[in-house]
């Protein structure tokens, strides 16, 4: 089992990694392989491997969903608030699953992962993997674990287009679905955002055209894009209740000289902040492979009209909007409840914009305790 | 009279140079001048001098807001359609005014114009303006003009801004104004916006600290940084109905290849385009002085809490919002309005987000319309 080095980048501790025995026949016509999946389990596997519950991660996510380790409350994972005993995804009763996703850098095989005839990182030779390939190592890994039926597969952003994907490749696995603040078919405005985070990435002179694995990667270029991305996370009304119009202190004071431009606003304080901490967890060449994966995402491609394919999903769904989601807005929320057969649509209303699925808890938790005893899953 | 060359930059005919006896009191501390102001006039001014209207451009706009040379109708001025014989701006009763803003690259003195200690652009020597700084420098060229009364200060965006402040600072000049998608401070999100455009230029090694004026200018930054920019000018609504998932064609085929990282989607090829426009008639160290200057714009600075502020602009104001615009929200076109004593609160139903101000001008133009009439302006 080969492990994988995150050159500059602070690896979330991830419990197991599954080593599959692929090649995977890519979208793309590559066929890749062997894989490794990292990925984490919480909760345990009934005798009729019928209680397994799928959670997908977004962009920069990785397969530690729930728990911590060493007893620091810091190191929760990402939706520690919703998995756990009595929790929503109650483990307990269900078997949670998390796995760090195909062309990801956290311990699942990308383009930073050794390539085997090289010695060194795929960077850009890594093939485009799309969310549909995804999928297909996440099955090698459900089909290990020995999962029989999944009773919901569930997850936000990308998270959502992974599950989207789920059910339309694997409907005899899936009993139910829940997608939150994502698309069908990634937007035009969506797609444009990631190409110019993108830029951002591949204007930075320390990206290289991608070979900067021996020496540091484009930090600006990767906190940039970062920050470009943060701001469509986010909204405007957060941002002016959070931030006011305050500048950043210096040495504990004010500094309250208008017309000095290193006298940063808070708001864009936080966003330099933000990108520093992406640039210290995360890598620019999987940013770019990541974000076109999302942008290539169309449950159409291939299959037919968009409300057509939206239709043969007759499981029962769960959709759910954010009220001030500028990226995956409302109203593309309400257009895929629209066209599945079995759904309903709830909304989160919240300051927080995109993000809210990541903040707003106990509002997602009680959509899902519903949902869950809605159709006794 | 100096004339200032735009480098590697196309200018747009600007009829008229006035080159005013400051020096200005500049906010930030510094004594300004001289100053030379581009503008244009369209119509008469009255022999009671009252009869002027002032319209005030937004950050890449420029003095050149209505007709067009050499019976080219492509050269017509970015609100042409609004002024003119007959139109909501008419001519025949109004006399118009509009003037590159301090600080911009069209005519008006800027950090691009010569340094006269140095025979060199002033670059990042050139003083922080402000709004107010604007505003002062419009004023010399109203006194001028001999104009003793502005029926009406109207402007979008950053116009806008210049609008507020006009009321402001010289209340005894102006009988109404029309602030149109707009900020009375500006918001945290769109300070976030601009700082990230900022980066985007500072990041581009062609840069060099601003002194780049003997090279080419930061072409991939300033690009970036519009194109980061456009993304909020305009709505993922109109993008979804304008672009689809469309990919560009290639040599007149549409390049089916979904895996094809230089076969653009429509969306973002667009926004490429908009960043290589705007690169060939724009000034990189003046985005950086201008979108400071916004992010800087606060009508409550040094003035008091900012609805008491606003409160004492007791003039008719006809407050337009849109609809679809992420920029400058709805929600702050109506707090404007709210303390605003004599107000209107319209509000523009487009797809087309904050740029519709430059788009819909039927709905701008039947407003204001509407509003001169309700005031006999």
């Amino acid at each position: 089992m080969e492990t994988h080095t995150l050159q500059q980048v602070t690896q979330t501790e991830i419990a197991q990694v599954f080593s599959s025995e692929f090649p995977l026949q890519m979208e793309c016509g590559v066929q890749f392989g062997p894989i490794d999946v990292a990925y984490e389990t919480y909760g345990t596997l009934n005798a009729s491997s019928d209680n397994a519950i799928l959670v997908c991660h977004a962009l920069t996510g990785n397969a530690h969903a729930a728990g911590f380790s060493s007893n620091d409350p810091k190191t929760a994972g990402w939706w520690n608030s919703l998995i756990g005993v009595g929790k929503p995804l109650d483990t307990e009763k269900y078997f949670v699953v998390c796995s760090n996703f195909f062309g990801s850098c956290y311990g699942t095989t990308g383009s930073i992962s050794e390539n085997p005839k090289t010695g060194k990182p795929y960077g850009l030779d890594f093939p485009q993997m799309t969310v549909r390939d995804m999928v297909n190592v996440q099955k090698a890994l459900i089909d290990k674990l020995g999962i029989k039926k999944i009773k919901t597969v569930i997850g936000g952003s990308l998270g959502g287009m992974q599950v989207l994907e789920w059910t339309l490749l694997f409907p005899q696995l899936v009993e139910s679905i829940i997608p939150i603040a994502t698309a069908a078919q990634h937007s035009p405005w969506a797609i444009a955002l990631n190409a110019i985070a993108r830029q951002a990435i591949m204007n930075d002179p320390a990206w290289q055209n991608g070979n900067y694995y021996n020496s540091i990667q484009p930090e600006n270029g990767l906190s940039l894009a970062r920050q470009i991305a943060m701001l469509s996370y986010r909204s405007e009304q957060e941002f002016a209740e959070r931030f006011h119009r305050e500048r950043i202190k210096v040495n504990g004071k004010d500094s309250t000289y208008r017309f000095d431009n290193e006298n940063y606003f808070q708001s864009e304080n936080y966003l330099r902040y933000q990108g520093k901490k992406l640039v210290n967890r995360f890598d620019a060449n999987t940013y770019l492979y990541i974000s076109r994966a999302m942008d290539l995402h169309d449950v159409a491609a291939n299959r037919g009209e968009l409300n057509d394919v939206l239709h043969t999903i007759d499981k029962p769904a769960l959709c759910i909007g954010i009220d001030s989601d500028i990226l995956y807005p409302v109203r593309e929320q309400k257009q895929i409840a629209q066209y599945l057969p079995h759904s309903t649509y709830n909304e989160i209303s919240s300051p927080y914009g995109h993000d809210a699925f990541l903040i707003e808890f106990e509002k997602v938790g009680n959509f899902v305790r519903e949902f869950f005893k809605k159709y006794s899953l």
